[in-house]
């Protein structure tokens, strides 16, 4: 039976070629004084910099340029962006690029209203956001879904931990969302951010101990299902505005809480995967792919087999008289060959210049104070190293 | 291609069976003077007018009755209301019961905050309502979705029209879906309520002239389907809790907008519908369902069959290599079989003292003043009789 559950996402989304010339109009309600939140280059090389400068101003604002986004955003990176907001007034913080982006402006958006000039101390407290300034979001990637959920991520590389805070209040406001900000994201990262919005579902609620309303689970199937179908297009054609709008859209959807409801949300791979990156630095969705089919392999028992299965029958339209133990299989299977063959990931560890030194350190680290990654199948430190293992 | 589209859903949903609990902590910082808007004897045989009149005794309230409410509201009760609420400085509405309590709410609210007291001029002026007092839903039937949507239709007795007006400003603020609220929905008014569900994925969108979002049209599929495959349960075992969640759940979900985006809504069958709901005081999903079936025959043609086959393929399981012509069919054949067979509804309106006498009339009532049912197949005046006629 379902879960009792609550439900409400406030932001609006403009959604389409002309979603930015909503903007200047979108703004004027929250003020005057904009942090422009962005990471390097790209944004400048694509245009889409002087077309987000040339909306706003036809508001009467003044803009502030923070252009430290880096991927994996850095709590001393975030502290900049924070004094810059108490220096000089903003009231608006808009987040342009991949999921950093926009998880910076939140955090940046978080500490500019806190009693604390350190971001870090607002992760440590562990309480919901429920000030700050607005924030506004601009993707040019389809991955993280962060512009319609209400949470951030963000890494401090001297405790080697990544980790993030969320809350109500750095919810974006308003998302603008063009497909065709996506056409220059290489296929390396079309493929990172593709695995990153399927792990969204696979990982927090597809797999998983509660049950799921008939509705919802089949939304799920079709979530994951348009990701499989429209990530090799991206790939392979970058230009096209069909496969970017469906990868655009099934981002948000897949942390926007539409088909979440009644599931406790649980992230193993994410946790996992964290470690990852905080360690090695490694591209998200890259440590995703790595670890997904690894897990699944791990957790396959006559238990979780009909869930496993049901992504090969519904998903990958596997033939639905194929035994389920056979079935589970292959929807591993056609992970693996999605991600290492079709996507064309790295599957090895080792091939990444990454050996078992520190994967007892990560696995303490990724099953945290309580030592277990709870989820579909609860995880022990053993557990997690056997994982990473196989990732070799 | 997708067309550009902008989406937001503010509404904050409370869902299970402690959903209620919730209610006394959302209503106070929206005041203490609450009108219950509700009809009748149900919502007190089924103890919910006291469940809820204790929850809202828990804060310090005061609470107005106005239990005018009927099937198909008519605009001199909404007058009656937006009077109570002048007179007694009303700052809350919560309509409690069907879609037609609802919709009685939220024409209430923006009534009782107009320069009119007569609700009738808000529909005749046409603008979005941007101001009402603040409306919360506690549905007691899955069906016209009401709970998450910003519109209110009303009949007008005396002109003979059935319509309303909407606006950001009637969208409820919270909904509380308890689905056990539901049990005791007898089998017809389920059955009815259903069949307006569906008709709310394919009358305005899955079938449509405008290109749908590949990800979109999957979930709407599946949204059909979900619908398909609970009504018949919830009409033979009314306290199948699955059953009546995943039925509730798909009726906000039908008008949230959340598989709308980029389709142009339009309602070819409810314009028809409506003429019979406000000639005869027709149930609607009961005219629903006689009207829809005939339209898909009515409309299939070389153009119309790949969507309507669609729905035999993925709706109904007929197998994926039946021609499209015979698969448009069965999805027709499917269809009435559900509406008329497994669902026992009326098929005929000659079995129901309606003859042909006011057709032409209707027809011309239906086409408003272009005259014409823009949608997946515009229908003129001559198409709308010959649709009537074919449910004689």
């Amino acid at each position: 039976m379902t879960n009792d559950f609550s439900f409400q996402n406030t932001t609006k989304v403009h959604f389409g070629k002309n979603a930015l010339s909503k903007l200047s109009a979108e703004v004027a309600p929250y003020g005057n004084k904009i942090l422009l939140v962005y990471g390097g280059k790209s944004v400048k090389r694509i245009g889409l910099y002087d077309k987000v400068v040339n909306e706003l101003k036809k508001a009467d604002v003044e803009i502030f340029d923070y252009d430290l986004v880096k991927p994996n955003p850095r709590h001393t990176d975030i502290n900049i962006g924070g004094k810059m907001c108490k220096d000089n007034g903003i009231q608006i913080v808009i987040g342009m690029g991949g999921g950093s982006a926009i998880d910076s402006a939140k955090a940046i958006a978080a500490l500019a209203v806190a009693d604390t000039d350190n971001c870090w101390d607002l992760v440590v407290a562990r309480k919901p956001i429920t000030k700050a300034l607005a924030v506004f979001a601009i993707p040019t990637m389809a991955s993280t879904g962060s512009e319609m959920d209400a949470s951030c991520v963000i890494s401090n590389l001297e405790t080697e931990q990544k980790t993030g805070y969320n809350g109500p209040a750095i919810r974006p406001k308003v998302t603008f969302d063009d497909p065709t900000n996506t056409f220059s994201v290489p296929p390396y990262q079309t493929a990172c951010g593709a695995i990153d919005i399927m792990s969204h579902t696979i990982d927090t609620k597809y797999f998983s101990k509660d049950d799921k309303m008939d509705m919802l689970y089949r939304m799920m199937d079709e979530h994951v299902k348009t990701v499989v179908k429209w990530a090799p297009v991206a790939y392979n054609e970058p230009d096209n505005y069909e496969a970017r709008s469906n990868l655009m859209w099934a981002a948000s959807w897949a942390l926007n809480s539409f088909m979440t409801c009644g599931v406790r949300q649980f992230l193993s791979v994410h946790a996992m995967e964290h470690e990852l990156s905080a360690v090695y630095d490694m591209v998200h969705g890259h440590g995703i792919a790595i670890l997904m089919p690894r897990w699944m392999r791990y957790i396959l028992n006559e238990e979780t087999a009909p869930q496993i299965a049901r992504m090969a029958y519904e998903v990958y339209d596997i033939a639905k008289d194929t035994p389920v133990m056979e079935a589970a299989e292959k929807a591993i299977e056609c992970t693996e060959k999605l991600f290492f063959e079709t996507l064309g990931l790295e599957s090895k560890l080792s091939n990444m210049n990454i050996d078992d030194s520190r994967f007892e350190e990560m696995a303490k680290n990724a099953c945290g104070a309580n030592g277990v990654i709870k989820g579909f199948v609860d995880l022990y430190p053993e557990d997690v190293v056997n994982i990473y293992k196989m990732c070799l």
